[in-house]
């Protein structure tokens, strides 16, 4: 029974992304995911609550792994100059459809949900974006950062720069993925940039 | 008959901003708004045809103000750092919870939706943007930005790094917006600016 309903659980997500991403969020009812699988209504809300529960499932993956990437990326033994470089082009390089709608999730659920599946999430990006603002207070302690720049906006206005360009970047398009990732880098390292090595 | 309609419009959108600010757009339902203001239904969706289309009028004022706000400082004789210092600041002080309800709207209904209202809102958008750009370049070619960066990157750069503050930062809070201002305006004029006068 519990692995018949893993594996319910699972095609619902499967198939909730699906739809999100051709008929966007605030379009798609339960009811539609559950059309799609030829179920009922009731056996979808067997699972989830509601449609921030399932979008969680769908973003936690993705969030899971970048927070990974962001420890192991951490411990080099390299400037970190060198470890922001490869923290957005790993983030930027992770980009994908479901960038804004973890923002709605976040914003719509922040402080009211308290489902296991969005407290855990919020753990994951809190964790992950706590290690952004360590990596630029690690880079104002070695003196490659300026250290008149409050770590936290910095690292926030750096993330949200990437997070945004979900709104407007299409994969796929005229820009190829590395000239934004060259562009924002070029922008984050010079807007943090220690501004005592250049007088 | 026309003026009546016309309050019972205007009502229907105060209420729904002040519904939205509390309960989350994708918890409210038309019924929600109705009920606040002692309507049916019926009455809401006469004058909408969605909550993304009240969710537009909500946002369409803040959204000319900023187009109307920057079309004034491009004119200004003064050099492009300058005027982009100007954007940032009027940018974030315009800050407000309905930012983020904003990308919501774009997203949701970008390429779906040709109501009016969501029209108009898509064309004050893009002249917005549009003069970002404009003054990044113009600033590219006064020698005064970075000429090796795209334009349209490092507009839309600076620009999310503001949207994205709606996510994460409080008007309210412990940093003052002046603070933030500073500190953006710190890391996009860094980030942009031309590398020839630093060798």
């Amino acid at each position: 029974m519990r692995s018949a309903g893993a594996g319910r659980k699972v095609e619902i997500v499967r198939r909730a992304a699906e739809i999100f991403d051709t008929k966007g969020v605030a379009e798609t009812s339960i009811e539609d995911i559950a059309v799609a699988i030829g179920v009922r209504r009731e056996a979808v809300y067997h699972y989830f609550r509601d449609k921030g529960e399932i979008l969680c499932d769908i973003i936690r993956p993705q969030s899971e792994a970048l927070l990974r990437g962001m420890e192991r990326l951490m411990v080099l033994q390299i400037p970190a100059r060198a470890r922001l470089s490869l923290a957005i082009a790993a983030h930027l390089e992770r980009f994908n459809p479901h960038y804004i709608e973890m923002t709605v999730a976040f914003r719509e659920l922040y402080g009211r949900s308290s489902t296991p599946g969005m407290v855990e999430l919020r753990r994951v990006w809190k964790s992950y974006e706590q290690l952004w603002v360590d990596l630029i207070a690690e880079g104002q302690g070695a003196g490659e950062f300026d250290r008149g720049q409050d770590a936290k906006m910095a690292a926030f206005g750096i993330l949200g720069m990437c997070n945004w360009a979900s709104s407007w970047y299409r994969p796929g398009g005229d820009t190829p993925i590395d000239r934004l990732i060259e562009s924002f880098t070029a922008i984050a390292m010079g807007g943090i940039a220690s501004r005592e090595k250049q007088a």
